[in-house]
């Protein structure tokens, strides 16, 4: 989780009045009576408030008839007042260390007889909610959340440009960091600290995955000493002070990974290039996903390709639209996603190529603009 | 969430096996037919697979009468094959892209009729797990696995205490990093990478608070450039490779922050020393609380002492016990948990001081050995 709260300045109060609006207008076409949002990229979209994910409640409600408030700890007020949700005029109830934050809540919904919760609110919520309010029917709220996250702005795709230059700056360094002798871990120290001193506030994920390593799509880092003639896997991503995130996978060599990886390489990159000319406003994701399989499937590969194509990315680094197989979901101008086909071969050697993109009128933008050929480190 | 895997070295098959019979006993005390755990620290510490968490579902399934098994997407396989799991003679079961990962696990709990979730498990997987075992009552997990979590051996105990000594290198460097004029996110960037190269593999929060913003217990980087005279408290932590926490506050200030604020400083100087000096075991947690309240109520500053004394700390930030007003929880060998008093002055300024302790067989030793004085930068 970010430990920066939110850059008031990309976005103002009439901002997340009017996501709180289309939230509201979603959640009532739904049939929910209310919607409730814990500390995560949900309650930051909606409202600007970066708030801790803690084991005292914080909770946005928003009646679908009647007006929104949040319920914080006492000690979380100031915090609470200092973000962007001062603007809001929105009630900031704040509950001492013996109140009932639950009942509170449920005191804010008295009709309810349907909520929909965040997707990501902790289980000790959920269940806790379930009893101060017994006889509502809870149900997830990520299924109009999400189709209002995805579309983005211009001051969005602007944010998630920013942090897919911060990651690329990374890239470019990482050649630096590989040679023989050095373990993953070591190397994944480097990019740790490169993923913060280029602009992230947080680290969310380093893969190093080095010679049959690289067959594990989610490798983290092991004490693996990478070796002359490894191909190595390096799948980074960090989120941005704004809260945006980056998600970016280049291959790397020490010297020469053999003939047999250098055919299927170029594979695999004519794969994920034909992938990114197909995408555009008006395909199917399951299109996209298929332009990728079906030049890995053509060519010894399909097999071991053996996860989706691609997810969407913005305040989260996985989140709609997901790009899979026979997805019938169609592409608009400002929805985000990564394209990141990959091989696998267990016990031997993977590779993967993940650019960032973000659908434009007629296109796609990509947010990272780091070559996708074989770097290779003599 | 840490990035790194697990360090398999900490605890062996053994340790993971014990641990799982512990939960699966006291899951049969609570009546519950199996415990579901999601990635996170719970699996972390029951498996030491330190799996991402993710829109697919990872989930440990612990039957009370039957063996254990753990169904992960097809792409976690062997990752999770990487890690300790695979020592456990545990089946590991691979869902396809397209499988229903949630009737996997429902049909390894085919007798249930009560069910446990870990505490953080997320509302789209503890919803969907309902709607796959629709007659299954859902309790959480927590009740019965952090008593078992808190109760730290001797090798936990290290492992904080080599968080302790490196979330106090980065306190030692602090003050050079603060002077007048520089805002506090800018000195929390500086701090946020010295969380980082002094060991810790993630940044779980970074609160530089200067001036009338001490007065806020949460507040975490602002704009505000630190001026002449400022109290700056600093609260910061982290996660280490082995997946223990860091947490510690000391205060600073950028010359003198004037005579009230030293002499109420002095105040809460001696509330934290006598809170550290009752904690033992066998003493109430409420007793510990009641050390530091008591006598900041001498001193008039009772009311501006706005939250508990502490938290425990471990694989979570955050977790039991909890060292507040009124708690009859007993204190054991091996508990860790924070001592952090405050007093906190709406608009004017506010101050904690912060230690982890863990007691050990009839008293504490402290994680965090930087001096308690305030830092006063010239």
């Amino acid at each position: 989780m970010a430990y920066v709260q939110g850059m008031a300045s990309l976005f103002g109060p009439d901002d997340f009045l009017a996501r709180l609006h289309r939230v509201r207008h979603a959640a009532l076409e739904a049939g929910v009576d209310g919607v409730l949002v814990t500390p995560g990229a949900d309650l930051r979209y909606l409202t600007g408030y970066d708030a801790k994910a803690l084991e005292r409640l914080t909770c946005l409600v928003i009646p679908t008839h009647g007006d929104a408030a949040i319920v914080v700890p006492n000690l979380e007020v100031l915090a609470a007042l200092a973000s962007p949700i001062a603007d809001l005029d929105l009630p900031v109830i704040g509950c001492g260390e013996g109140d009932d934050a639950y009942a509170r809540v449920a005191d804010l919904l008295p009709k309810a007889a349907v909520i929909a919760v965040d997707d990501h609110m902790w289980a000790s919520k959920v269940l806790r909610l379930k009893a101060a309010m017994p006889s509502v029917e809870q149900l997830l709220a990520g299924p109009f959340i999400e189709p209002i996250r995805m579309r983005k702005d211009a001051r969005e795709i602007a944010a998630l440009r920013s942090a897919g230059a911060a990651i690329d700056r990374v890239h470019a360094q990482v050649p630096g960091l590989l040679r023989a002798g050095r373990t993953e871990r070591e190397i994944g120290r480097d990019i740790a600290e490169l993923i913060i001193s280029e602009g992230h506030v947080t680290v969310d994920f380093v893969i190093v995955a080095s010679g049959p390593n690289g067959a594990s799509p989610h490798h983290d880092l092991s004490d693996r000493v990478l070796q002359q003639g490894d191909a190595v896997v390096v799948d980074i991503g960090g989120t941005m002070p704004d809260g945006y995130c980056s998600d970016c996978t280049r291959m790397y060599a020490l010297g020469s990974p053999g003939e047999e990886y250098l055919e299927k390489f170029d594979i695999l990159y004519d794969a994920q290039r034909q992938a990114r000319e197909l995408a555009r406003p008006g395909v199917a994701a399951g299109a996209i996903d298929a332009a990728a399989r079906e030049h890995l499937d053509a060519h010894g590969l399909g097999e071991q390709f053996i996860h989706r194509t691609g997810h969407g990315i913005g305040m989260q680094t996985h989140e709609e639209p997901y790009i899979f197989q026979g997805s019938a979901f169609v592409l608009e101008p400002g929805m985000a996603f990564s394209i990141e086909p990959g091989f696998y071969d267990e016990g031997r050697f993977g590779a993967r190529i993940e650019d960032i993109v973000v659908c434009t009128a007629d296109g796609i933008e990509s947010m990272n603009l780091q070559p996708h050929e074989l770097v290779v480190v003599e």
